[in-house]
């Protein structure tokens, strides 16, 4: 396995969408949302690790979620968990987690990925991230994997790249943020659109260099840090810096701004895990189209629905289609699935109803 | 409080169909099914007991659930709970408990009555069970207190009584059972119909001539035991001999057989709580109209819902119109409410599929 291979997690989010399982206090991606027996930062640790020294495995999250990443991923030491004491969006994380590696290895080959994203055929996404280190290797590039797209969604921001290349890493024209849905329907027409599924990968020092450039006051800031990192001083200056940092995407701050910039078109199946309909989208289902986590279902009259409890308990529904049904100990959700978009504004009304702690 | 008074409560049922809360080892009458604070038995014997010394309330039920009869009625002493060894209908266990009231007070009136339903008002009832006692001490009479019929319901035996007398107490012509729809609705069209609650009111020497003319095999059966019954030997006779007992209705066994059967029309609001759909009619019901026991709720676009879980769990639903939800730990039921009838079908499919542990 290539030591200088190295992997940033992304695993701060909480998923409100999947509310009542995605909760602050347990974010999705702790959660086994797929029923496998893995919690889905689980099985992202895995596909990395396929590719990745597991101790070159770095995982971002927050403070509060430190004892989660621990339990759940025992092969991942306490230096591998990079704490955020403040959400700060990706660039100042990235950029910090990325010092370290620098300082640690600066050959490093490093892609960023979220934790709680669904990938079907591991042994090509293997194959895309080494293609893409191979170049970066030699080229100071940043690099993306873009998700081929199958409909207008609106809520995925777009990857334009060359569509005069016939390369498999193809260099990008520009990012485009979540467009309108005729704006979507003209990205897919024009065929040389890609979904950002938020996967970079790139050297540390090309990542760098781009920080450098781009983001000089943000490089200052976390760079005046580089003596203490990785070492036993590291906390004071972060928990004194980090909160001071500018709030402000990976995308906005390095990739919309520079020229170098590479995408490949993956050749695996995606699913972002948005929604519990992607989620449904993806899971097996039952004879009658049921999808079921964690439960043992009658059901009569009744198909198309998502439903999660726990501990294989006993759901009877009948008459009941397309419908979320999670059931968990302090919350019971029973929504349509045409609906999944306003879980979100739902939990607000329970948590001003009922209090915080519900969300 | 007259000491003559006495009770005989049956609290041997199941009431299958309130599965999932209503269940073998559970059953309905030890449930607080109003979400009042107080289970069915423990509102039963406090309505009795504005009119019946405690000490004179029996409780009639199976072996299985003596422990939950001493729990939940710390007023009641273990000699006041009549155990049957088996399910012998009600016939058999109401001649049992005659003759050991009969034993310890010859002069004894007695009520039967169920221990699961409904009572509005708690005066009236108490003054129409005053109105048969009297009548009882008086007249060697079996008395029923007939609820007045309120649609052709099919589900209950009805009572036909004399028309022709004015007074508050009627002679009984005839009972008759469960009718079909037609039949029904000629009862009520006739005017002298009234449903059949299974309250019974009679003096312990009225009733027990009534066993001894009308089922002299059943009578001799039980009578053999009266030395024994209310000393330390009843137990091992009744665990020999009960079971050997006819499997007999007491309406089937001396009711119909009996000339001197009267009836009360009675005056207060009754209900028998067969049903989710007959609870949820006599629950308060919130803003939209949905009756919630146990939950805390958060409804779009739902009405009409029968929604039960336990601790207060917040139960978030969307769309849903006319539905029993009830919740407990092992068990999710969501189930349209026009469907009701069906569930006693569903619990035994829900046991054949995952194990009779869950009925």
């Amino acid at each position: 396995m290539n030591k200088n291979y190295y992997a940033i997690l992304m695993a701060g989010g909480v998923g409100s969408r999947f509310w009542p399982i995605s909760t602050q206090d347990f974010p999705k991606q702790f959660h086994d949302m797929l029923g496998t027996g893995d919690t889905l930062i689980q099985k992202t640790f895995q596909r990395l690790a396929d590719l990745i020294p597991k101790e070159n495995i770095y995982i971002l999250t927050n403070e509060r979620y430190n004892d989660l990443v621990l339990e759940q991923l025992p092969d991942v030491t306490q230096k591998q968990v990079v704490l955020e004491p403040a959400m700060r969006n990706t660039a100042p994380c990235i950029l910090y987690a990325s010092l370290k590696i620098q300082k640690e290895n600066p050959d490093a080959l490093v892609i960023v990925a979220p934790s709680d994203h669904w990938i079907e055929d591991e042994a090509t996404f293997s194959k895309n991230v080494e293609q893409a280190f191979q170049f970066c290797s030699k080229n100071d590039s940043l690099m993306t994997l873009g998700i081929q797209p199958t409909f207008p969604n609106t809520g995925y921001g777009y990857i334009e790249f060359d569509k005069t290349t016939k390369e498999t890493i193809k260099s990008v024209n520009q990012f485009r943020e979540k467009p309108d849905y005729e704006t979507a329907k003209d990205f897919i027409s024009q065929g040389n659109f890609l979904w950002n599924a938020g996967i970079f990968m790139w050297s540390v020092k090309s990542v760098l260099t781009a920080f450098k450039n781009n983001q000089p006051k943000l490089y200052r800031h976390f760079e005046a840090g580089i003596s203490v990192y990785n070492t036993q001083n590291e906390t004071d200056f972060i928990k004194e810096n980090y909160p001071k940092a500018e709030n402000i995407s990976v995308d906005y701050a390095i990739m919309e701004k520079s020229k170098n910039v590479f995408v490949i078109a993956a050749e695996f199946d995606w699913n972002d895990l948005g929604t519990w309909g992607s989620l449904y989208d993806k899971l097996d289902k039952d004879e009658n189209n049921n999808a079921v986590v964690n439960a043992r279902t009658l059901s009569e009259d009744s198909s198309g629905n998502m439903i999660r409890t726990k501990n294989d308990k006993i759901v009877v529904v009948d008459g009941l289609n397309d419908y979320i049904i999670v059931d968990k100990e302090e919350v019971l959700l029973i929504f349509p699935k045409t609906k999944e978009q306003d879980i979100k504004k739902t939990l607000e009304q329970v948590k001003n109803k009922f209090g915080v702690q519900y969300g």
